[in-house]
């Protein structure tokens, strides 16, 4: 009878304080810096070779336009954006190891690159950046770290680029979301970094059965610090006085 | 009209490719092991401290028995399962820097400990190992690691110790899904391991529009090498000759 | 003719320019941290299975009585003091991959503890604190890390602890020199960590042919921000106002 | 007096257990690969920025021709080569946090590079490659990861590229041998492979009171599984049957 009533309790105590899902909050500081995974082609250009799976979200969310926010406001603010890219060679394509989604990803040659100290046929590639951030990217404010390999930061020097330049907190959008977003907002936030996601400056695969924005949506606010919407970031960032 | 078409193409073929998500498969063989996460009362046991919001999941995916036939099945035919633990110290409460359930673990006691170096109070609490399992740990064939941290391996030794055990393969399974399993799943990934998820040997929090067991299946599938049942699983390591 | 002069140019100005090694310095501050790596008596005690080898340097830097000092003006001013300790387990004992030092480390039973949950012969043994620190270790500024288990603090939660408590700026000492204080000195610089390094509070082996200690003294010069001596970063720390 | 005889053997046995380090060994297998760090002109051309300070230990080491002897060989017995660079760009001039070296490094512009997406002025500049070297390094038998950016490959792709394709065991040469090739060799060995060392394929600064390369065999000779001359391991390559 203890038993069941302390069951019982639990049970209560347990939907009550999720219920209540913490929201630790964030706010902008100097130590503040922007993170975008893979403002790329392949994944935002409607000739992208996976427009076929992320397009309905890309559009829903109007990620295009909201990624631009994101740089815009943060030239505006001179706020140092990292920008983390996904280019694969052509040793990468004789991995043994491989999960579900790097096997495709190999195999529609996606983020595809030719040489690493070579830039033939790059531009305008699949692997280049979408044209209208081209402009943003090459400012001052922003930084492009070694591609990553998989979908998380651990094989790149975002965290080292972050920890270099004095930042601790992280506001992270861009493609795709419950892919390379997730996995650098999870090992970010292993690495010790305050982070909160911008939902709407990202999209997921959606397919039958299988909605990869969603889940990944799921994961932001139990994992973040805090989600924001383009437009409440853009407000913080706006107001936000050195 | 030829980018229209392009357009057309990128998009037939993008859905038909992923509707076609690979599945690059996972053999056991003599560099597999098994990793379990957290497999303690806090997540397992109808007093733990998350129930109310895993209890549902649990019950229906028979995580707990499930869990046992993968202690039991290692045992039998000597497989080594690397067990990595959570738990919480009086210092880890003072931590500047939380996510949502980060901050929730810490609100609710979850998997407390009392000191690094004592036990006392450890037997029996929330951050003991579910009662039925205690026999399969203590066998030689089960090393439990440090704890993680937040909810991924990249701060404890279950890296370390799969390599220098010779382990390439993991079978992963245990608490909770989108959580701990999940963020192991993808460090493991992002350090060179085939990882395989055995979607029914795990559970995970199910709350008012948030369920985060289904979200953690879509990445199992996008990010692993394959998903399996319990039973399947079973089968082929008892198929498994050394 | 022209690329003689080159040369020559190079050399006077490479060496001069290392002759000026550049100090970037190391500045006490609200961001500051001491780490120390296992004061343990395998170490630090005349009793301790490495002593024979490590006991001139110990003896010779006055390690023991300079470690106590960092523990003492840390309590007194209140600095947060992690402690990484080194500690082997009856699995780690199985490991397939070893270098020199770990297969003697392990030869020697160094470190060994008898179980992961269990303290049984813990108290005095050579993995357990010497025993002047322990009344340091128990204090409320101190953390007690997860072990490090080869020689850095990859596998273990240190720098994790550090970043979720605030802290960006490492005092280093502990033991021994060249082995475990200098990969811990390693690793957290790749981790973004201004590190200086305490050298006359670590100690290294000497033997013929081969002085441990002095090795990690160059690398500490090299590789660290600024190099103190014990008197100095006590000075520091007793002058700097939170 | 039973503790003095303690103590006494202790001394004795530690004296003589070290004066026995262990070799564990290494043996050249299918899973073997080898890893050159800096294989650049700053640290082996006479025009290089460093040769004032490397140059006397690059020639009495031998280390131009026997990296080269470790190219040759590796085409010959197709084993597979990982080439570690060493790039800046100008973002990594702003990092505020930097050691002794770095500031170094940083101030005679060692290793720069104009644009992480441009190759202007790279060719036969100090971040590129030895020229004796570029026709071996365009080989498919080799693998060039992204840049280190501090000394180790904890930022770079390395560990993940030779788990990839397969690796457990790794052949370490290259430059400089106490920064770059040293803390290759211990994160490798963090990350569980299995390292040796061919000591005169790498070459350290020497300088008044300091010679960087004689600490590094110290430490290779402590850490590592195998320390190799160059003719050893090109006999052991060359037995070597897959």
């Amino acid at each position: 009878m203890k038993k069941i009533i302390t069951v019982v309790i639990a049970v209560l105590s347990g939907l009550s304080t999720f219920a209540q899902l913490p929201d630790p909050g964030f706010t902008v500081d100097s130590r503040t810096a922007i993170v975008i995974t893979d403002p790329q082609n392949d994944f935002l250009s409607p000739n992208g070779v996976t427009w076929g799976v992320v397009g309905e979200s890309v559009t829903a969310n109007n990620t295009v336009e909201n990624l631009e926010e994101l740089f815009k406001i943060a030239k505006k603010k001179n706020i140092t954006v990292f920008v983390s890219p996904h280019y694969y060679f052509k040793h990468d394509h004789n991995w043994k190891i491989e999960g579900a989604l790097e096997a495709l990803m190999h195999k529609i040659n996606m983020f595809d690159r030719t040489h690493v100290l070579k830039i033939d046929g790059f531009e305008g590639s699949g692997a280049d950046w979408l044209d209208r951030y081209k402009k943003y990217i090459e400012e001052d404010n922003v930084i492009v770290t070694n591609p990553h390999k998989v979908y998380g930061p651990e094989s790149n020097d975002l965290a080292l680029q972050l920890r270099k330049h004095g930042f601790d907190n992280v506001i992270l959008a861009g493609m795709s979301s419950n892919l390379c977003t997730e996995s650098h907002m999870r090992d970010l936030v292993e690495s010790g970094f305050r982070v909160s996601v911008v939902k709407d400056a990202t999209a997921g695969a959606i397919l039958p059965g299988l909605n990869a924005y969603e889940a990944s949506v799921v994961n932001f606010q139990m994992i973040a610090s805090h989600v924001f919407t383009t437009k409440e970031i853009v407000k913080e960032i706006n107001d936000f006085k050195k």
